[in-house]
């Protein structure tokens, strides 16, 4: 008779397998109406678990208005806000949708979405083009200059990004982020290389379809400026690899980590589509000049679904410039935090893999059952919202996903499998 | 009375101060010789110190055959060689007109030069457009696809690219060195995030100035698709570093590293443009498939000049990825590359500085004194080439700068100090 162990062990080979056959490529850039047909009017899809306006936090709630604004569901913010607190809007997840977003994540039917297939199992993931730094709505961002460039990515760049895909057949990820992790990128606080690649691989396709020169000259300044712009890109990848991964039984592998600025949520593979939920924590970090950790709000946003792949915090030791930004000790110290982070995976990823560490692979697969055991919470890197709608990011830093949802989620699933 | 010793201190902390302030700045790419006047019909310049036909490699003689019929100096391969070994030509070395070459490092009036301008002392310095990897003219190619790639060259890529780089008033070198050297690249033989650096800084302004969409996606593609684009733009900021550092009384910092498949030549401040000369070494390396070291030439280029500005070698520790693509050892070992060259060197770099050595800089300034007394001979990222003319390259590697060439110049400078 096959132990509870071993029946974990073989379900997480699974699931390490299914992660590491995955095969991401960027395909598209469409209406998020025409690839989420289930995205009506006045529904508004947000980062993190399940939450109603009530419980929602300052930022979350300044793009929400912002985005109601944006999608001439409303006059004014006021007028957002108002309808907002009356339930004129219907909030859900974006992961329950196909979907990720960073931060607060708005995902709503006229904006567009960027499309990874993962070719090894047909699945399709989305995500929103990166607004770049500062004031935007993924911060909390919801005034005039917000709205009006969220404009000219649906009515103008958008588009064009979306013909250069479907000309160039698509953009492969897997070896674009193996080779970003030999270029100082972690793939989610730095995106340095990532966008450069992207930006080498479009190009071409980008100036071969362009409607006209100026479209062109705007569509690659504003990649070229925004070193986040791959950011979404991995977010969307990490979805789409991810996906195929749940609901293998007996699995404690982590298919979701996420949060919506208020609670943090995860999901593991064996205990289904089920959310394990804790307050969220304050990031540690460092600040932008004239805001401090009084400014800051709680943690927020579907990006830690990179964090699930083994990149970001996990791929610390690739982007020893990144430790610096988020505060999180010297260069030279970068390589420990991916290190610990192997203790709590069941892998390494042989294709994402650190030259420093001497092609050592990249933590995959993150065990529930070693989170707990060994009481090291992933290491996440992330942005830091102000606390307060409609202002932005005030700095980045350095966030552990709270213990106690893993705790929940190995309870959980013992239960299902009759151990205690 | 200031003794010899402190006389040559105070001349090479000037020396490294001069190199510190340089502001390098790639602001065009014009016709070699509009940018190079006493660059006549029928002179061919080339890499390293000078050399006469009959002692030239096989890969140099390839190059000239190569570029004589490419100028139309001659109908064809063989009688570009009965010119050559007739005296039809005129060799000189690229450094002699504020020029430098990679590998052959073939400059004729007929190429265009990119052009680098140092903002703090006026003086510019020159270098063709890379080509790409492969059968290339640097390398000894000389086949009618390799000259057909030159004309492409010269008549459509350099005047885009020059046009692009007039609109936007010229590429700041050293922040983007700096930057490079926090994804991973040492500009010698891994030169990917500059590349794509670049292309960010250019792909708007080329998009606003090309003068059709096909010559554009050309441009771009080009770009893109040369990891080692960035190449010759490291190797005229380096020259353009390094010519006001010249003729500095007394100092033994190292102005110039060059070689010519024959010869291996250094100048040195405190005595003027001499050469100090020895055989060249073999690069100790990785061959690409098919090709072993009884195919390879010994070392060649003026593409050192990036080593004398402490990059290449002196850098390893920011590009451990490239430590096994030239067969250097571990990547964990890259960073005892850079300590060793630091012990020859007068300073380090403040603005250039290497994130996982917890941001020290590379070091700068190779002192003759330093070389001579510990032996340690400066590190050299080096391309192979086949031995024969018309084939290419065939691996890359590391090579060590001849003792004797230090040995001289170190005796030379005595002399004029009047010491021993």
């Amino acid at each position: 008779m096959t132990s509870a162990f071993q029946k974990i062990e073989e379900a997480n080979a699974e699931a390490v397998d299914r992660m590491l056959s995955g095969d991401p490529v960027l395909v598209d850039v469409v209406p998020a109406a025409q690839a989420i047909p289930n995205l009506r009017d006045r529904m508004i899809l947000h980062a993190g678990p399940m939450i109603e306006w009530e419980h929602m936090c300052g930022p979350m709630r300044g793009a929400i208005t912002g985005i109601a604004v944006f999608e001439g569901w409303a006059a004014d913010l006021a007028e957002a806000e108002r309808m907002s607190a009356a339930g004129a809007f219907d909030f859900w997840p974006n992961h329950d949708f196909d979907a990720v977003g960073p931060m607060t994540g708005m995902t709503t039917a006229g904006q567009f979405v960027m499309v990874v297939e993962n070719r090894a199992f047909g699945n399709r993931a989305y995500c929103t083009v990166n607004e770049g730094l500062g004031k935007v709505m993924r911060f909390g961002g919801n005034d005039a200059e917000v709205r009006s460039r969220l404009a000219w990515l649906r009515d103008e760049f958008a588009p064009a990004m979306g013909r250069a895909l479907r000309l160039s057949n698509g953009i492969a990820l897997k070896p674009l982020v193996a080779r970003g992790l030999t270029m100082g990128d972690e793939m989610h606080q730095r995106n340095a290389a990532g966008t450069g690649l992207v930006l080498r691989a479009l190009a071409p396709a980008l100036a071969a379809t362009a409607r006209n020169s100026g479209t062109l000259s705007r569509a690659l300044s504003f990649i070229a400026g925004n070193d986040q712009f791959f950011l979404n890109i991995a977010m969307a990848m990490g979805k789409a690899i991810m996906d195929p991964v749940r609901g293998i039984e007996a699995s404690s592998v982590v298919t979701a980590m996420t949060r919506n600025g208020t609670d943090f949520g995860i999901r593991v593979s064996g205990t289904g589509d089920a959310w394990f939920t804790a307050p969220v924590e304050m990031p540690e970090g460092l600040y932008f000049p004239g805001y401090t950790e009084d400014d800051a709000n709680p943690d927020m946003g579907d990006s830690t679904i990179v964090e699930t792949i083994g990149l970001g915090g996990f791929a610390m030791a690739a982007a020893p410039a990144v430790a610096g930004f988020v505060g999180a000790g010297a260069a030279s110290e970068a390589v420990e935090f991916t290190r610990r982070m192997g203790e709590i995976s069941c892998a390494s990823n042989p294709e994402w893999t650190i030259p420093i560490l001497d092609y050592v692979g990249v933590p995959t697969g993150i065990d529930v059952r070693l989170v707990v055991e060994t009481g090291l919470a992933p290491t996440i890197n992330t942005g830091i919202a102000h606390k307060n709608p409609g202002i932005g990011q005030v700095g980045a830093g350095v966030v552990r996903a709270p213990l106690a949802c893993f705790e929940q989620a190995l309870r959980a699933l013992a239960a299902r499998l009759g151990v205690s």
